[in-house]
């Protein structure tokens, strides 16, 4: 069995700030302040017109790649919902704007805010058939481009962004573990209909508290762990209403739970990716420690895993 | 390692047929006996109003649970690109529809033509890291839905249909293997742009008869195989000047080639899983034969295997 670490993260948050506050002028019907104290959610990035999952996607891949080798990639998987074509694939067109090499793996993923954990199961079992050594993992969402004028929830919460981060197998004992949730009896809950997203909050909120404890335990049952064994829990940055319940239902030491919604807001698919490289940034996370890694949201999807910082 | 069984293949295609003769009172001015010539393709079944790639799906997988025990599926795969919504994914939709158990995992992969294949192979490496036993896998696609009136291209060729069957885990000391390759500079050759579907025919047939020799040879010398040991040659069913060409070039024994895209026209995702089908309907394909599958098209891309019926 193999096992991986993840280097070289980077990320491209969309060119057009929007501070919340900002949002009072333009819609003097919401209350932005109120919205706010729930969200926690402060300033947004928004793409601008030529800004897509492509393009975001290379200018963070770009940095990614700055110090890599990247003749060594056999393999882009991208995880997007949002890519402005149907058809074909981000990944594929990665790799040409890349010019990297022809005999390689690549395919998109749809999936949302559990995507980063999705992808990673998806790549550590490429590993294990040896289909792939080192991967280019991107995520990328651009909500913001599928919005109603009038769309307050989505609109006071969701930025644009991409993410990426070198993948690599690593021989070892003790496999990286996950645990798994799927209930699409939420699919209305985030939906994108007629090119606006809508988005029913409160169920959103309910699925996570309700479910991500039983997922929680699962992947530290999986694990052999206890949660005080964990170094680091990174959540979806769904909004500080989500992870303050998270925080308080797991009982959590409040030092363990990094947060940069409000900084960023809900950046979907980037959203764990960005919070490592925030974390590694500014040397919070060391070599051998645990992360607990924990991706909800459309779908309704949830995926969880501890992984070894390598 | 282990490898895997294909069992309860099953398909759905589009409600409205349309045989190709009847396009020249439509379009006077297409040459459409030519056309027709060229792709062999003289039935196609279109998605009426009300169908999409979800509900197509659907009614698929109750053909293929028919005669399975549902309870024991602990995985969904759906291969799209043509999604009525952006979000959420098929496969979580799926899990609700059919009352599958949630402690499963679910994700879509964006691949066209290649998508069985890879799906195959993601798969098989879901088994090998021990996330998945049993997998319901559905490739689904509805291109008509994404044509303008004067797409000549498009609207003589794809059919829609969706398709699904059973992938189980089985041990084995020799794992299935896979060849991949990936070419994006050939996107643009098939592309959605503005709710049109366009493709490039001679450039993706260039890009087929140049690569897929590779890829074929790569396959074989990975399994330690001759083409005169496999059984079966299973190829997209691109249109007949594709495989014409493909079978000429490599040269096979046409009695291993089968077509359907006469009858049916170039489902994309779903044409391999189709010809799978009908091969077994119709007792050509036995156990412990060799069936090389080989898929190509939007990405561009292409994948191989030889896999081992069970």
């Amino acid at each position: 069995m193999n096992s991986f670490s993840i280097s070289n993260l980077a990320y491209q948050l969309g060119s057009n700030t929007l501070v919340l506050s900002d949002l009072k002028k333009m819609y003097p019907h919401w209350n932005v302040d109120n919205v706010v104290k729930k969200t926690g959610i402060k300033k947004l990035y928004l793409s601008n017109e030529d800004e897509d999952v492509f393009n975001l996607s290379i200018k963070s891949c770009k940095k990614t790649l700055k110090n890599f080798d990247q003749t060594k990639i056999d393999c882009v998987i991208v995880v997007t919902q949002t890519a402005r074509n149907k058809l074909p694939s981000i990944s594929c067109m990665i790799q040409d704007k890349l010019n990297l090499k022809k005999n390689m793996f690549a395919l998109d993923v749809g999936l949302g805010c559990s995507g980063f954990v999705y992808g990673l199961s998806v790549i550590s079992s490429l590993f294990n058939s040896n289909i792939a050594k080192t991967v280019l993992f991107v995520c990328g969402d651009t909500y913001t481009k599928f919005l109603n004028v009038d769309n307050r929830t989505c609109r006071t919460v969701f930025s644009d962004a991409a993410s990426s981060c070198i993948v690599q197998k690593i021989n070892s004992k003790k496999p990286t573990k996950f645990s798994f949730l799927t209930d699409g009896s939420g699919a209305p809950d985030l939906l994108e209909i007629d090119k606006n997203i809508v988005m029913k909050g409160p169920n959103i909120f309910h699925f996570t508290t309700k479910n991500i404890p039983n997922l929680f335990n699962d992947i530290l049952r999986k694990n052999s762990l206890k949660k005080e064994q964990i170094d680091q829990f990174v959540f979806h940055q769904a909004s500080k209403l989500v992870i303050d319940k998270l925080t308080d239902i797991l009982q959590l030491d409040n030092n363990k739970v990094f947060r940069n919604y409000n900084k960023i807001g809900n950046t979907v698919s980037s959203s764990i990716p960005i919070v490592l490289e925030n974390l590694q940034k500014k040397g919070v996370i060391k070599k051998n420690q645990k992360i607990m890694l924990v991706g909800f949201g459309v779908g309704l999807s949830a995926a969880a895993s501890v992984i070894n910082w390598k």
